[in-house]
């Protein structure tokens, strides 16, 4: 029951780079490594324990014995919590295989496979007795976006080799979803695009073209209207981007997880079906987002009442909502356009939002997380229950479990695959676009070629690559220098193609290629339109965004009170420091005046924090822009 | 069947000024004038009509027939449009009145009271055939909040001089209350405060201590976690002011409306028991809320999510929500502490939050309204259908009516007795707290007294007072000077005493007072700690606060990219300008960078609006807080 271990996540038909499989990268430790022994000793199990604890795998089981009306667990999407949490295992054990994990793999899969029924349907709430009727609720029942989760977790059980019982539920599941929507079926959309992306990965691994054609169906209905339902109350067609269809829209909009697992779909959609409008429409609206509504931190989401993106430069820093899945979302948008286009940018990217946004949700620890990522948090958050359910945008520190709990198990599967979104290939080289320690095995055109990459990175800025293995004649080793490293440095000459040292030439085992990157502190000011912002400047180091955080200041200190001087940046032994002032203007009663109030200030050293990781410490209060950069 | 015409909405039996009756205090023209008859023309119909159409005055005959279960339309407290519309109509007729319109308000007054129980329950929603049971959602369910609504009706309606239908309805629903809820009844509150003013109220008018008693205990009640029912998603305890008991509190916090309702029910019982520790609590309480968490044109309200106050500071002014509600409780409350104490910042925070708050909600026509009230409008609202019911905070202009639809109806009462926030008498003399066109009648211990106010204000800053009528002897008459006002002037030799001028003397017939006030345009810079708005300024004129709107820029300029010198303000021609600079930061495709962009400028003379006006020319940008002020 073995299949092909080629491709990550997703793997186009056509691309201009190819994504590296299991079989083909790995992460051997380092920074990236650390966080794959957290999540795997840690984040699987106590996804499944939580979702064991109460009740929502229980609820595939009450399903399987007929008696899940009235007594379902949770909200209508928890099924795929579990997906994902199946995906995270999957993926996890095509990195590391584990007897343990695997018989835990598949005790799990057997109990969602046995509420399968005869037709193929499979979902907790909806249409067994004393529950509401199949597709009865497209706008919020999430019946179609869970069913794409088990799909990509399908997916990750077949491209790590194992074509067994979940590819099998995958395909009856999509075989009915095509009785029930495809072309002579109804004409209709799940509220919450996912199963897009889920249908057309299906195809590319099975060669079923009836679930391109689905998906091709739901991307082309979309923007039509079809999402009627109840009101909508303060959403509208446009939470559910139904408001214009993909191809015309301008930019993202709407909540924010939606439109970019609807850009993904609409992405995979376009590059099977040489859909070239389809392309550059979702690629303007990626360039559009990403000029004018994302966060320093990649995160996205200016808005908590509907978790969408707010207007063009609306990016309040304290009301950030920059969901960890929208975060991961924007990770999986800009994968798939990097692999069709072969741009640095959506490598850059892809970085910057996963170490600052991404990684900002899980605890040291693995098992707590953030759901929204602010950028400015005012009060000291209270301390979560370890064992009670926390809503999702308090403020406190990271909760184990949430009511809508979406981030931990989205987490645990992007971590488990991390590695795969690190390089690629084409015919004739390997691509390089994230570092840290990693070892490539793959064949080009020429030959096999294996490489060890080792670096402290994001902490330092050297990257050694070491050829083990190479092919005899010449390959090309794209580097890729990030936009923020104007002085990289590399051991030999070799020019700077958009965005990327390309080093094109024999290689013998042993030999090194250096890259060095400056990864000094910077400043870094926002474009004036961000009027939340104006007159703050944040700082940087390499490409991790850093924080201000109060357990760094004096006692009694908040990082509301403060501001700074960017020229008083200094680096000290490793450690980003900054001279901050804390002002002090007095007790008014109205905080409107005609003259500017009369300020004493008195002055701290402050070392500066990774802003992912902050809230390990305490309750704090945190900013990441800091007033005075005017 | 008359009552006595004495006292407006609020009438405590002890206090440091006394309120002026709808036979004492009468708005004769001018600018308040104006707004009068729109209301009484255009407002009040337009909200009976929509009620009628939409089935929420239905609901009662529905009730009484016996057939609303199943049949009820609109949300749980729809109920309490209807009885704002009554209060609005009671005060309408105690102004001016009007055979039509008493017709119209006694025949729906019989259709609600032909809906009321046996027992003296009075909701269309709760307790009959097909509808959940009475009191099973204290949380959500308003009814007592219904109810109160329905006491100030009826206190409106004994206010202006009569003890009708409507007077009898609320006795025994608040009899009734005393039943369910009083010292042996049910242990709780409702989840939306309201009924604790009107029952004090009612008291303080009937003299029947049951409903002070009632009141009493409500207050004690709130914050000992009496509120549990289901999850409360994003709330939390402090939505409700739950969380800490009224007398502990520091501050406003969760929900804007619930809290400034509370705060003023809590006040009105102080009052009535000596409660001086409650009394200073709420002090407290307004004064911090002001300092720290309200916005310039005196609304409350940061978060769209839970319609909430911020943290301190929060302030963004494209996220204000600002709800008219919020403006008219906070002036509820301010008028409250006014009268208990004679300060002149709570007169102060009236004007601001009149003229700027909730005079901004309703379209000049009367007919439309808006719900919140930003402070930035980033994109031009869409063009609300007129016969379809809005979201409440949508991005358009003003909107007929709301799935939730509070603001008219509460526009409508308060705008029909807003005369009676205008000035006060006490045994030696009158105060005048706002200007306007408006006759006062009244009797002091040295006799009667008539006065003439005359004034081109809020935009002239000239005020005339002429005696009509006086006593032999002295009587003191105070003229309140707003804060902005630094060099008034008075046309006679008298003290500036706490806020105002004191002419204490003996008036003969004829006699003038006039008051000058300098109502240049100026320029206000935020608190520091304001990070939303760090770097902008705003205009104001006397008592308004000026928008720059984009139908005022050249064609094409958004407001989003204009900043301007606050030394270019000039006043021409009674016009406001400001020479503003549209910058051009080119097309960045991240909006940080380690540089300052390069911006090019081209400028242009802009005409500013008063705040409350704008949006009715068409859809618009429009902001308050315009960047180059630091």
């Amino acid at each position: 029951m073995s299949a092909a271990r080629t491709g990550g996540p997703v793997h186009p038909s056509h691309a201009v780079l190819r994504p590296l499989g299991p079989d083909e990268i790995a992460i051997t430790g380092g920074f990236w490594g650390e966080r794959q022994v957290v999540n795997a000793q840690a984040t699987i199990a106590h996804c499944q324990e939580w979702m064991e604890r109460i009740g929502w795998i229980g609820n595939f089981d009450r399903a399987a014995a007929g008696t899940i009306g009235g007594s379902h667990a949770g909200i209508e999407f928890v099924d795929s919590e579990v997906y994902k949490l199946l995906e995270a295992m999957a993926w996890e054990l095509g990195r590391s295989h584990d007897l343990e994990l695997e018989a835990r793999y598949n005790a799990l899969v057997a109990r969602i496979a046995a509420a399968q029924e005869v037709d193929g349907y499979l979902h907790t709430s909806f249409g067994r007795d004393g529950q509401p009727t199949r597709y009865s609720n497209l706008e919020f029942g999430h019946e179609l976006y869970c069913f794409g989760h088990l799909f990509q977790a399908a997916v990750a059980r077949l491209r790590t080799g194992y074509d067994d019982l979940l590819p099998q539920v995958a395909r009856r599941l999509a075989d009915h979803v095509y009785m029930v929507f495809g072309p002579t079926g109804r004409d209709a959309v799940c509220g919450h695009p996912e199963i897009e992306m889920g249908l057309v990965e299906l195809f590319r691994i099975t060669g079923e073209r009836r679930y391109l054609e689905q998906a091709e169906l739901f991307i082309a209905r979309r923007g039509t209207g079809t999402l009627r339902g109840a009101a909508f109350g303060p959403f509208g067609q446009e939470y559910f981007q139904d408001d214009v269809p993909v191809r015309d829209a301008q930019t993202m909009r709407g909540h924010a997880v939606r439109a970019l697992y609807l850009a993904s779909g609409a992405l995979d959609v376009a590059d099977e079906t040489a859909d070239a409008e389809l392309a550059a429409a979702v690629r303007l609206q990626w360039a559009n987002a990403v000029a004018r509504r994302t966060y320093l931190t990649g995160g996205v989401g200016s808005h908590h009442q509907d978790e969408a993106y707010g207007d063009d430069f609306e990016l309040p820093p304290d009301r950030a909502y920059a969901e960890t899945c929208a975060g991961i979302a924007s990770v999986m948008l800009s994968w798939r356009l990097l692999l069709e286009s072969g741009d640095a940018k959506y490598a850059e990217l892809i970085e910057r939002t996963l170490l600052n946004n991404v990684l900002a949700s899980p605890r040291e620890d693995g098992r707590a997380f953030y759901y929204t990522n602010t950028l400015h948090q005012r009060i000291p958050g209270a301390v979560p229950d370890e064992h009670e359910l926390s809503h999702r945008a308090e403020a406190s520190l990271r909760a184990p479990w949430f009511e809508v709990s979406c981030c931990p198990t989205n987490v645990a599967r992007t971590l488990a695959s991390v590695g795969l979104y690190f390089a690629t290939a084409t015919g004739d080289g390997v691509q390089l676009h994230q570092y840290g320690d990693y070892e490539i095995s793959t064949t080009l055109d020429a030959g096999e070629v294996r490489l060890r990459v080792s670096s402290g990175y994001p902490f330092d800025g050297a990257v050694v690559v070491t050829v083990l293995q190479a092919p005899e004649s010449e390959i090309a080793l794209r580097l890729r220098v990030p936009g923020w490293a104007v002085d990289a440095a590399l051991s030999e000459d070799a020019p700077l193609i958009d965005g990327a040292f390309e080093v094109r030439r024999g290689f013998a085992t042993g030999d090194i290629v250096r890259l060095d990157l400056p990864v000094d502190a910077r400043v870094t000011f926002p474009d004036q339109r961000i009027d939340a912002i104006r007159g703050d400047f944040a700082i940087e180091r390499g490409p991790l965004v850093l924080a201000l955080e109060s357990v760094d200041l004096p006692e009694g200190w908040s990082v509301n009170d403060v501001e700074a001087d960017p020229a008083t940046l200094r680096s000290r032994e490793g450690a980003t420091e900054l001279l901050v002032a804390r002002r002090s203007p007095g007790e008014a009663t109205w905080p409107y005046a005609s003259d500017r109030p009369q300020i004493e200030r008195e002055t701290a050293t402050a070392r500066l924090v990774p802003y992912y990781a902050w809230a390990n410490r305490g309750p704090s209060t945190m900013r990441i822009w800091i007033p005075g950069g005017s």
